[in-house]
């Protein structure tokens, strides 16, 4: 299959480039990275990557982040990046994408675990992965020509326990195998219409 | 209680105010009509009916709604006018009001049904949905002074029949006393952080 995964240079991506590539070509999209350039709360950028892409059997998103921070200091602001990125993005993903995927093609986003169990300073994060996940569900039931959408929910992934260990006390650590393979899972195999819940 | 019901005279806002009016202080807030004016899909708008009310016990929002159609050719800009007002609306109804509740003072927002049984076409509200829940989940831990919040998820609503039962074939419908109830159990209750589901 020709696999692109957007933010494949970050944490979870690279493993998951890592796990496919030897049986699947990979094009792997980043803001400032990779082998096509993406900036996916543009949606004239997503539609000029998928142009240059002309055609892709599979499309990962693991891009896109949102506002940690004080709740009661918190604003629409601090807000929209996460929105225009995480959320509009991974479904301007699937809503331009889908015209340039081959028969049989998926889309796998990312949400996370915060959507039903949040972090404290992480209100905007879990609104963003409620919002992907219930776009998912929906999704499923609209795409046409036998693709599938699915969403991988990790927990907080091995990899970046040193980075946001201070965000997650107390959160059991979800291990890199299990994420990548919620991302094959998604890819290789037949489920649609899924949250992939990589925690316990 | 002074209880604000943005959206009171909508087709659950109004039956909810039919509903406490005899025990509360009910104050409604709409676009273009009730007691004071308000467009939540700005947030000067929200900041400036929170000054004049001063302080409220109870903020109810039975109002929004989001785009329903054609998936194919749904765009980012079909869904906006539903992120601003349903989604950052609500949210901007908390992250503002809550300076202006009285402690032990409520929220009340409304999502639905969609967030995990979405309708054909419906994909931008079960989005929205779905993010209103996770919002609701890690706001409930935030909120200091005994503040409480919930969301009421709705079914499609009995009074809605009429003017929505195209959309949405095979749902059973959600009684107006059980939906008025979930928001009387919200408001006068003791129940923090739930989704509070109208639909079997």
């Amino acid at each position: 299959m020709k696999i692109l995964i957007v933010g494949g240079n970050g944490t979870i991506g690279k493993k998951v480039k890592e796990s496919l590539q030897d049986h699947h070509e990979i094009i792997t999209a980043g803001r400032n990275s990779g082998d096509i350039h993406v900036d996916i709360s543009d949606k004239n950028s997503i539609r000029k990557m998928f142009e240059q892409l002309k055609t892709v059997d599979a499309c990962i998103c693991t891009a896109g982040t949102g506002f940690y921070g004080d709740y009661y200091s918190m604003t629409e602001e601090d807000m929209l990046p996460g929105i225009k990125g995480k959320l509009i993005g991974q479904m301007n993903l699937v809503l331009i994408g889908k015209d340039f995927l081959s028969r049989e093609g998926s889309f796998t986003l990312t949400s996370g675990i915060a959507a039903e169990h949040p972090a404290k300073n992480g209100t905007a994060v879990a609104m963003i992965n409620g919002a992907i996940n219930s776009f998912v569900l929906a999704s499923a039931q609209e795409l046409k020509n036998d693709l599938r959408i699915n969403a991988v929910s990790p927990g907080l992934v091995e990899d970046s326990f040193e980075r946001y260990k201070g965000l997650f006390p107390g959160y059991n650590l979800a291990p890199m195998n299990k994420v990548v393979n919620a991302y094959i899972l998604s890819t290789e195999g037949g489920v649609n219409g899924k949250i992939l819940k990589v925690y316990s």
